[in-house]
């Protein structure tokens, strides 16, 4: 067991007990994160069930506050509370005051008014620990710009845990778009938790000096890994101008992972969703070998888990943040 | 009764019992539409009373994936769950990882990978087959395409049954633009099932010859049917170049049915959304031989006894389809 | 206790007994205002609990159509209605049969045979009373053009009669766009009802001289009210060529509300979204005089109380209104 520092909201009165997010993976201990995935594999079990709907979270509120698009994400979420009998009310940007120019601020407390019991955000900033700070809800961050998405972190964890029966030595090499990437940034930290060796692999333009990993620009040191986690073409990110890669086209000749880039029965994991024909050829994506709809399923189970431990706290916390650091 | 043929999914391992589907009234026997009307006539009676909720599918998710845009059947699906204490989640494309170039078959293996127990999809093109054949669930087809409409042909049935107290041997005229009509397609095989005669009437370059049913382009022909059933113009089928009516203008004068065109009490029908003054005069659609919001209503009880009858099947079973025909 | 007009509906059966709607202000009497902020304190009191759900209508149905874009009013009556646990189902004008074109009478209709018990509508003409006159639905009106916002009002009564103790005999001044305003039309009406005196203050363009209140072109006037009712620029209710302001700079600059403006301890109301720094100071905005998240926060138990009280009456009933005004 971790000690754990509790630190309180100071926007707010003190409330009893201090309020549990998911913010960020560098919040949690690995007390936490084992805690969180044997709270998923318990919930895995029930799913087993005809009838998979289990009464945990019944007459809770979780409320999903998307600011960029997305369906695995904001489904799955809507999907862990519903699973857990929890009601759901989903706003994404479009159609809704955000077209009105109002700020994420206003929106926040205007969320935070109605007393949900936790928001989750995806937004192309700072934006959950700014909800954190004005409201009382449980905040579970689902993505934020190119920082954090630590349940696709913890969810890929789970799915680790489950193939190999172990996390410590493993090793992972991360393919790919790394400097875009928030998938990435979460990874590296939760590896570092709980011991998996990992290895980033790309193109130098994008392959960020200041992260704390091993990297490397030869694609063939991927058959060292146990499972080659490839990254999305954030394609949509990149559009602004700047060319990291020369074209999709060479990208995927030289970067590209194909049956022939791979050693007989290495795993290989992507968070979804895939670019075919670009990071990954159809043939990788679709063989028996590929833990891509795995991964899917284990993120069900993981934010049953996560929506569960930051309401109920369990005997050892997810660190409370502190409130003020953002304006 | 008639025996069933069970055919296995050959993608993944055999489930007993074979999973039900509503992909297309041509995988149903005459005893399979009765037994579905006689569902719907059960739930249509409990929606009389002063609360409508029945227990019957708590516990379960029905996921609603529609690409295309829909109020009628989206919501005539959704509530139909909710009535039934389903849960439900509804993706559509709009906002959705489809706009950033996901592939159905991904879509469908993310949604396959949560378990739901029914999928209703709506798509262009091949979709419900191609979703039955990498997940789990039960399938209804909500549209795909010109192709099939199956619980639009039950409802109509359901209609006809409730307005005549009969099927077999009613005359019904199809009117206008039968070509870009799944709903047309569906209700011929639905006729033939159960006996009612059928005629298509409409400009020739809008009857397909190949269609195995009674034609003609002479408009007085409908006067000799018991119900006219008039076809939505798909303006937004027939854009791309192709004029196969030389206006709306002049498709209203020749073919849009008036009070003038019908007999006294005779009876019509429109799937809906009606385009008012142009394939139906509103003082026909809103005359009270217009069976439209009958239609409506019809649909929420058929599409319960639809969602009813692939969870958890009956005397005998909407026939389960082979899984192998889409690559 | 008042007495109370009830006025059959002509388009359909009578039924008994009749339905009650909340249409305008101007249908209620002083008695329904009493028991419907009564209603409400009853509902916040339960807010207080761990586990906020009230079995309340279980079972129930509410149906929000919205036709315009809202954040803040959608959430707030899908909230309301999930805290008094009925099934909800919301349809907005984008990605609907709304888009193909389909009347706002067949869409009500559509809705209408599928029993709702409640229909909530944002329209931005006169669509809750056509939605009234062709349905069979309990109707809420959310906002119709520049016409009402009842809900509005009656938490915004609802806000000052928990910060003062007391409605009659305070003083509020209405600032701003009062012309284009549905939020002003009702507060005025509502204002009337129970006694607090209500002065309007704004440029002469935006002061319409039909209403039935005090106006004033003096910005100082503000500084005699116990509170300064701010509106919300509706720039997108002004664009079309029609300049009533000269520039949003120079509004700000001569109508916006700043701390400089106010006494100090005067406390502030806007019904959202803000323009911060158009219409209010950030300063205000965010000062502890605000009242903006108390709205919010009494939007949501109002509204629950309005959907209670259509459904289930009281001791005196909102007045049900007549059907026969619209075509």
């Amino acid at each position: 067991m971790t000690s754990i520092r509790l630190v309180r909201d100071e926007l707010r009165p003190p409330q009893p007990p201090p309020r549990r997010h998911l913010l960020s993976i560098a919040d949690l201990e690995r007390d936490d994160v084992e805690r969180l995935l044997g709270t998923a594999r318990t919930f895995a079990a029930s799913l087993d069930r005809e009838l998979k709907k289990l009464p945990t979270l019944k007459g809770r509120l979780v409320v999903n506050l998307f600011y960029e698009s997305s369906t695995r994400t904001s489904s799955s979420f809507e999907l862990a509370a519903k699973r857990l009998s929890a009601d759901t009310m989903t706003l994404k940007s479009a159609g809704s005051s955000v077209d009105k120019g109002e700020s994420l601020k206003d929106t926040a407390l205007t969320l935070g008014a109605y007393d949900p019991d936790v928001i989750v955000i995806r937004h192309p900033h700072i934006g959950p620990q700014l909800v954190a700070n004005v409201t009382g809800a449980h905040i579970v961050n689902a993505g934020d710009g190119k920082h954090q998405h630590p349940t696709q972190a913890l969810l890929d964890l789970y799915t680790l845990q489950e193939e190999f029966g172990r996390l410590e030595g493993l090793h992972v090499a991360i393919v790919g778009d790394v400097l875009h990437s928030r998938v990435a940034r979460s990874l590296i930290q939760a590896f570092a938790l709980v011991g998996v060796h990992c290895t980033l692999v790309g193109p130098p333009a994008l392959l960020p000096r200041e992260l704390d990993a091993e990297m490397t620009t030869d694609i063939d040191a991927i058959r060292a890994a146990d499972v080659v986690y490839v990254l999305r073409m954030q394609n949509e990110r990149m559009e602004a101008g700047a060319n990291f890669v020369p074209s999709l086209r060479e990208y995927a000749a030289r970067w590209g992972i194909t049956p022939e880039r791979l050693r007989p029965g290495q795993k290989v994991m992507h968070p979804g969703p895939m670019n075919r024909g670009v990071e990954i050829d159809s043939r990788v994506a679709d063989s028996v070998d590929s833990l891509v709809e795995t991964q899917v399923r284990s993120g069900l189970v993981v934010r049953m888990a996560v929506l569960y431990d930051v309401l109920t706290g369990g005997p050892v916390g997810v660190r409370a943040l502190a409130a003020a650091e953002v304006a």
